[in-house]
């Protein structure tokens, strides 16, 4: 964060009215349930959902080198809903126009400042079910560097303050966890949940 | 769902305003960044969370049983938000007294019927950091299962209609896969993301 001349402090938090509110709003849903019976709902919601009808991508990201073990790059940022810094694989949302897809390459280069290759793309996945309808694809992609590259400029949009930490994929689940521990920092669940299911599969004794 | 006698449908879609919100609610926080620059973000919240600091607990499960294959156990339900049944693991809000652990023997008793002994307990995660300040943690627990034990039964608050399916651990992945491509179903991410690592670890080639 060469930019970074302070840390950033909430100056007041205020009720929200539905009228004024550009990015999230709130429903209520009314519903029948399965035995028949009326109930209802509470929903937040984006405003900003596109065509795809999914709101977000996330890059699950490996940055091969010829010499260096294979690595992934998280991005570290305050987030003002949480009034901490959150360690997370890069994301964003997707354009009204965009795939997944093209929307996975722009961010991640917008992000990180690297071309990537898609490797996969999973399908629509919900990011907290109770709470929202708010859904995302995990995009794996790759980036092969060459012995000698150095570390390309982002291209963030103006107010985006984006550190980016790569770590070599073999120590993630341990990163993380030490993460957590530092003061003002949180994981975000869905890289938590990533990093944990290969550290499960890395050492549970239930199968091989 | 042995009591299910129709598909949920929802009958109507409405604002809510922020004074007839019982469960969430939408904040504008006003901060200063890290050039000294006056901003402001759009949060939604939730109403409920109590002394742990934390919102909800998710229940990584691994059922043993002395003749079949270690497995976990699914909870699909109908999710007025996305209009949609939600592959999860058992999940719930932490009540204001609770501790973490607490909540998660008690939750996942009531959603799926069994006792379970925690394993591990993860940090604080962030839901969707972009768009609220929810957050949860990982409980990691386990089930011993006797040769004839039977299913046991669930101990659902009205309302609730929970289905519980049992998947081998080694085919989780592919189930999730599976699910995701069924007509009104998806997969709650933290879950897929834990099963996308697993597989990830299971089958990369950048490092064993």
């Amino acid at each position: 964060m060469s930019h970074k001349t302070q840390e950033p402090v909430i100056t007041k938090i205020s009720d929200l009215p539905l009228e004024e509110a550009r990015w999230v709003t709130l429903k209520k849903i009314d519903y029948v349930d399965q035995v028949g019976k009326a109930r209802s709902w509470e929903v937040a919601q984006r405003k900003t959902r596109g065509k795809s009808g999914v709101d977000a991508v996330a890059m699950g990201n490996i940055l091969l080198h010829p010499s260096k073990p294979a690595s992934t790059l998280l991005v570290i940022q305050y987030r003002p809903p949480l009034d901490s810094y959150t360690v997370e694989w890069p994301a964003g949302l997707i354009d009204a126009e965009e795939t997944a897809e093209q929307a996975a390459v722009r961010e991640f280069k917008e992000e990180t400042g690297y071309d990537c290759v898609v490797k996969s793309v999973s399908p629509a996945q919900s990011a907290d079910p109770g709470m929202t309808n708010a859904n995302m694809q995990l995009v794996m992609v790759e980036v092969q560097l060459g012995e000698q590259d150095e570390e390309p400029e982002q291209r963030l949009e103006d107010g985006e303050h984006i550190q980016r930490v790569i770590v070599p994929i073999a120590e993630l689940y341990d990163r993380l966890v030490e993460y957590s521990k530092q003061e003002r920092m949180v994981v975000a669940a869905k890289l938590f949940h990533f990093a944990a299911g290969m550290e499960f599969a890395r050492t549970q004794t239930y199968f091989k």
